[in-house]
């Protein structure tokens, strides 16, 4: 099987000025034409340093693809350090330099001196026609490719697009397809003990297990000879994923809980309104980050007052006082207010201690009460969350959406 | 001078599902103590993969700072790679276990037999206790030291902050003090243009610049024999800074809009509340990630359809009708609306086009209208932001945030 290795090129980049997304981008586009990254390197503009990096790639995949460095100032290397890795020279090629002028012709500016050296290729390379300025360069070298694509992004990825066909030529018949479940209500390690033997290195297809705010991503990696079968595998797997987890899994590829959420709501054409304390309108704004949520979301209220609750929402005073803003009548009182005031068909209410004081033995930092209210009853839970502020918040917030999710079904 | 290389571990950076910004956070808080970053390295969830590359970069750095791969699943391997590049065995340490073991304890959860495995470090190393579960490693070997932390992001950034002090003994007698301000309201490159030379490459103190979200930070980079030298250069530079930017300068170091909003209502003992029309509940979300909001911040409306504007917050149904929900009118009346609903010193609304869709030619997606009211007048601006809906949204919050600070002077 072929293999790649990506090596990103610019001091700004190492010094963290820039995030480097370049990688990310290639790691996908070779990941879906069957070629997987195997190593990534980013190095600073010196030629040397360039060298030593195609070194350590070569030794490891039989695709490098380099991005950066083809600009036309004095810290652009990448064209000198392929031609001294391939030990070549420069060559001067008049018709790219023909192609440079005319793109400063076009833009009525005359050509700076500088950008001549774009049009110097490693004498045997070939030259990737250009998106911007600058060109890039194909090289064969010892059975492997080596592939100089610009630092821009846009350029980058509109070049990267026109050496596809080669790259897979070259990287004969192998596939590899990707699907992804989404998974909310679990641990890592819980979701990983059901699992069981699936998590094993080596498998096929192999499983990869990513967390981001509580939710879970499962990466189904199926490879196989032909693209279809991949997708078999890959199918058969989430099927099988999916039995074992049952309703821990609230979605594939990118769906967010909010996303999966909204299109239930617009589905059933039901309506939502929030009423949130700790978490002050971070609920309502997942909700409305989905295109089209007025056909849900109308009315939310952050009462993150004691007064605020009982105006806004009609909570009695007294179940503030007889049992405290963070309990779980509290919490009903709210999403009853809120769906009675807004006229919606759900309300979500939220009621917390996201800290970082305000915490004491009985009700610690952590703390919150959920209530999802709706026709014909209500449901009402307690968690502990065990982070700092923002993270009890966002996993608060993560947490009613699940909460409404599997009371829409 | 001593010098440092990461090593980003994980197959999902590899895939490119990630992308990393670690690094580039790494890169810029190592550069801020005196310790260049030289290489960066991202490998795949495999030991000797992981070995080769701490043998690579212990062949250009004295420091390797590693992320990732110190969960508890099959696929975290960091703790092994360690261990057989150090060529020790793995040492269970049971105080480490302990406090893991509190953590679910807190929870009320069980905990899983699989997060054993990170109370295991490297016989020899020293532990950093951990923010997560997972605590970090941090081992010398060979004159160098070798740190591992979470790949999870603020797991990464709080302990690799409890780490500085030891980095800052071992990189010696270099000093290099940096200082950063933070600035809103006008664009990186006009920024740029009114610092001119002071930006230049290669100056000392170096100023560099990275951008997030319409918030520029300026990092003030100073060199000298001795910490208090570089610290006067440092202040010195940040007094012809602030004198050149103006307000544009909202904070130093670690300050958020919020925050510096929220000391100023503190202090002034002033109180705030919310009519939102397209964040959705972003800018109260903002104002309330701030501990000790309840200070100031009582009610918040969001007010996402006509209906909830006019019965919520009293907005006139005539204006929407005459000016559209999206037009100054309606902002100064959503502000004025909470501010006397809410009886708070402040109001601030926005409503606006979040996109993707609802633009019209006259009314682009990206349109907001912003109004701060109060006693004695109201600032309401239009903005136009040319992003896409969730860019166009944050923008907008920021903005907001900007105005209330500008008007609490």
């Amino acid at each position: 099987m072929k293999q790649a290795s990506i090596v990103t090129i610019g001091n700004e980049i190492l010094a963290g000025l820039i995030v480097d997304t370049n990688a990310a981008f290639l790691a996908i586009e070779l990941q879906n034409i069957g070629i997987p990254v195997v190593s990534s390197f980013t190095v600073g503009d010196e030629i040397d340093a360039i060298v030593q990096k195609l070194n350590s790639a070569s030794s490891e995949a039989d695709i490098i693809v380099v991005t950066g460095g083809l600009g036309p100032t004095d810290d652009d290397l990448t064209r000198q350090a392929f031609a001294k890795f391939l030990g070549v020279e420069l060559e001067f090629h008049e018709n790219i330099f023909e192609n440079i002028k005319s793109i400063f012709r076009f833009r009525n500016m005359p050509i700076p001196e500088k950008n001549r050296i774009q049009a110097y290729i490693p004498s045997g390379a070939e030259y990737i026609p250009n998106v911007g300025t600058a060109p890039g360069i194909l090289a064969r070298h010892n059975g492997r490719i080596l592939i100089a694509l610009p630092g821009v992004p846009w350029e980058m990825e509109k070049m990267f697009k026109s050496v596809v066909p080669e790259l897979k030529e070259f990287a004969g018949t192998q596939t590899i397809e990707v699907c992804r479940l989404k998974c909310f209500g679990a641990g890592e390690s819980a979701i990983a003990e059901m699992l069981g033997d699936k998590m094993l290195r080596g498998r096929n297809p192999l499983i990869n297990c990513t967390v981001h705010d509580g939710i879970i991503t499962l990466h189904i990696v199926a490879s196989a000879e032909n693209s279809e079968k991949a997708r078999k595998m890959c199918k058969k797997e989430e099927k099988n994923l999916r039995e074992i987890l049952g309703d821990l899994v609230y979605g594939s590829e990118d769906e967010t809980l909010a996303g999966v959420v909204s299109a239930k709501l617009v589905s059933q054409q039901k309506t939502i309104s929030t009423a949130e304390s700790c978490t002050g309108g971070l609920l309502s704004k997942m909700l409305i980050d989905i295109p089209g949520a007025s056909n849900y979301f109308t009315y939310g209220w952050i009462t993150y007052s004691n007064e605020a609750k009982i105006t806004q929402l009609g909570v009695q005073t007294v179940l503030i006082e007889q049992y405290g803003a963070v309990s779980e009548q509290v919490a009903k009182a709210m999403a009853q207010g809120a769906r009675k005031k807004a006229g919606t068909d759900f309300a979500i209410a939220i009621t917390g201690i996201a800290g970082p004081t305000g915490g004491t033995e009985q009700k610690p930092v952590g703390l919150v009460y959920i209530c999802v209210d709706y026709d014909g009853g209500c449901d009402t839970k307690q968690y502990i969350f065990n982070f700092e502020r923002q993270f009890i918040r966002i996993r608060a917030a993560h947490t009613a959406l699940n909460m409404l999710r599997l009371r829409l079904g």
